[in-house]
């Protein structure tokens, strides 16, 4: 099967090298010479350019950073919509907008191609390890087609409805995550100030009503849990930025489609704060960043 | 044992019961007549005045609705922490503030006693089945002499720290779990005007980082989960007025403790103004409270 | 001089009506057949399509509900800056996205158009009396061109910087005026709930540091002021609806451009919620949403 | 006329020293003895205790940091209430909670004795320069006994109301204040975000619904006006720090009467993570401090 994969950066080199490892046989593009160079090495073929990469391609992967490049690549300048047969399969793996991402995937339904949005948690470990989630939106048959492909850089696929039902997905989840991260980060401070020590508090919070993933796995509190980015300053893990960047995409259609989401708009304004001095840290650090005068 | 009970409502009532099921010879005293009686009628012993019933006590328990009766109660009118004797072990399972727990437990280690303060979680439902959680804040002996008390009344008992602790992580937890709520009815807001399924939201993010309690046991979408207060009209539950009450006792905190807790107050606002109309129905409501113009 | 005016509705009957009555000879259009009527019977021309009414305009401005509208019209079926000749004057009166308005004086600049964006305050009443304040952006002698025609419909033109500069202004302006709406309900409030009359509080924060323009001029408060809508049921002046619209712009802004605007994202929310209910009342009315338990 | 002031620091001392060039015999005391020499040596008499000064003074006025050392200084080790005679004015100027400030002036009344609310608004130039606000609490006739003394101190007197409602005014104004600080810094922001001058646009916002007495007279952007602390590092003025404090008042008020400020209380956190590390700096440093990636 003829594949083409464009955008070849920290998710999406792991990603290809994984496809490329399970016997696929690889077209592959990014503005990034050694990015290119590098799965070349594994066995990819390079091509000039976008139009010229996807044209005979029996599927499509793309791994962007933003609904622009996406819009570019499908529509714009990389045409992909226009260049690719009625038959290729369109597997978007960015995450981006949900008006965008329904944009392109009602282009491409014009030319009776099928697409899917298929934005993926699980960090570049996940993509190196091929144990990424993908959150799949897409008509089921489109999904069945991809599956043999997710299934390869991926350990959960779900689908979670119609086109732009990844995105949608994915957007609510990491926005609720930055809340609950927020929240638990309030927690403890709250505790600390009243002199209760952040572990014994985790464990109480943890098997009762204020249970969440954060405390389960995550715990923003440095020296809590081994493995966590607060117990390795912050380092690794999911970027204070990336967070920042997905909490604007809920907040945009928040209100496009006016809804209401107050915790959510506050904890974008939080991380707005906090990324201009620790971006690239992890987002878990915003405990660091809710720090008031004693706590 | 003789132990005397105070505060016989919908909480104090049915684990006073426990007690007398127990075998435990109960002296109760409340200034409603009628929930005396009823206590009474199960074999417990009615008392004309706090002092009156609590001078012989080895055990006061106490369960009253505000940190204005806890402190009346021990050191103003009921004058417990005068009248009774230093080795009488005393109890407030009360939701109080911090502050007065605290001075409260003080005066008692003046006079020697063994003080705890052990607010619960379970709601009627826990207390009446004895399936209780009790969040304990005292020293470890006093714990200990109370544990064969809290064991008839809860299932789970959990040491937090020195005074004022379990008082702290009710605090918190429950400031956390009003947190959750607001940030996954906002998440499933989002969602559904995105035209995503609030159920397949649900089971998605439930897998993921943006598991919570919420998601899993108790989901403010109407129709996800059986049993649930938001599949029976937001009846039944923990009320809109106490998940209220419980934030301005954080807030009160975070203000005195000059901790920053964004998200927090923002609830409590929130709640406030969900409060006016429906105070009454379960906290899961403010679902139906975070709808703008289209979801 | 030849005008074509497109939009009729509130704001745009009245404007135009006074480019009438100041003797310009006005070709008008609208989608609502009944709109065009009314300016027909004051002596302009109706025309059968936009590109008809505007091909041999000296001066084009329009007034109309939304981005997409101006879109549509400058650079979609409309094709405004395509269908008018080189010196035409275009005026864009809407309240719309900055990003929008760029975009259109960006094309209207490449075929050598003057172009200008200036959104208005004051609302019917003003755009009636001639009194309306318009905030403009655009070249310094493109402003002087428009403004003949713009002192007819209004009493303050303000120049405030290059094309976007205008719907800027607006957008900071009403952002800022719907913070200070809900700050001063709030303070009144609060200052209720303490007993101190609302009317006392008012003037002697007119006259200190808490001074703003809905103290001075527009409290929103029942009963304070005469000639305000809190002292007619919050009918008439500038409706929740209108109000959330801004809010809105700003907020899709901030996300742009990585601003952190927590007080701004805050007040979007909570016209949100209220305009679900009472859109069509005055936006003082958030003075009465804003009722917790006891004020 | 026997005077007793207590409390002599940055506020207190400029205030003593303006009743004493008036011509009063002032009676002084406070904990640090520098702050008494400093008076002493412009004629005042030192006292060894509280109870020592207060005993004969006709008046007595306070000037202390919290709510604490009021309570503590009235009713607790200071006793001022039980050791001044029934005909003694009681004056307290300190800027501390409604609920103290109402719970001293109760037990005032209890021995008629006549006692004002007298919180102040105008900084340390205004102590020293006596154009001090006073807003003021009390009956008539107390506010009326104060008055010369009051006129010695500050250019204007505000009578708000009984008893505590010198500190309601005084607390829901700086609430306010802080709110339009936000909220102008914000919108500044934003503005700057999109490419407009900020000098521009506070010129036009003053002049139009977004005008509040920060842009009328206390810019917070830096170079927009001379004389502001915003023009020199944000040195001088009102700090972050007593902001803060005032801040604190008002919510803990609004928690305690269950009025919902959403904006308040996003407020106060604001200033809790930027007291952090600004505590000592003008309050208007917020602008600084509400930078994300772009502005």
């Amino acid at each position: 099967m003829e594949i083409t994969f464009i955008g070849l950066g920290n998710m999406g080199f792991p990603m290809a090298s994984n496809l490329i490892k399970a016997g696929f046989k690889l077209t592959v593009f990014d503005v990034v010479a050694e990015f290119v160079r590098r799965c070349v090495e594994l066995g990819a073929k390079a091509s000039a350019s976008v139009v010229e990469a996807v044209q005979n391609a029996e599927a499509v992967i793309t791994m962007v950073p933003a609904s622009s490049h996406v819009l570019d690549l499908y529509l714009g300048s990389g045409a992909i919509v226009a260049a690719t047969k009625p038959t290729t399969l369109l597997i978007d793996c960015s995450t981006i907008s949900v008006e965008a991402s329904r944009k392109v995937a009602s282009a491409a339904a014009g030319r009776g191609q099928d697409m899917i949005d298929a934005p993926v948690s699980g960090g570049t470990q996940g993509a190196i390890n091929a144990t990424l989630t993908f959150m799949v939106g897409g008509e089921a048959n489109a999904v069945e087609r991809a599956r043999p492909l997710l299934e390869k850089m991926g350990k959960t696929i779900r689908h979670a409805g119609p086109s732009g039902a990844g995105q949608t997905v994915k957007m609510c989840n990491n926005m609720l995550l930055g809340i609950q991260m927020v929240g638990t980060s309030e927690a403890l401070k709250l505790g600390l100030a009243n002199g209760v020590d952040p572990r014994v508090l985790s464990e109480i919070m943890c098997s009762s009503s204020g249970r969440n993933w954060t405390l389960e796995v995550y715990n923003p509190c440095p020296g809590i849990m081994d493995n966590t980015p607060a117990s390795r300053g912050y380092s690794g893990g999911f970027s204070v930025d990336l967070m920042y960047k997905d909490l604007g995409l809920a907040q945009e259609s928040a209100i496009a489609l006016q809804v209401a989401t107050p915790l959510g708009s506050m904890v974008r304004n939080l991380y707005a704060l906090h990324s201009r001095a620790s971006g690239h840290l992890d987002f878990s650090s915003i405990y660091q960043f809710l720090s008031g005068k004693n706590a």
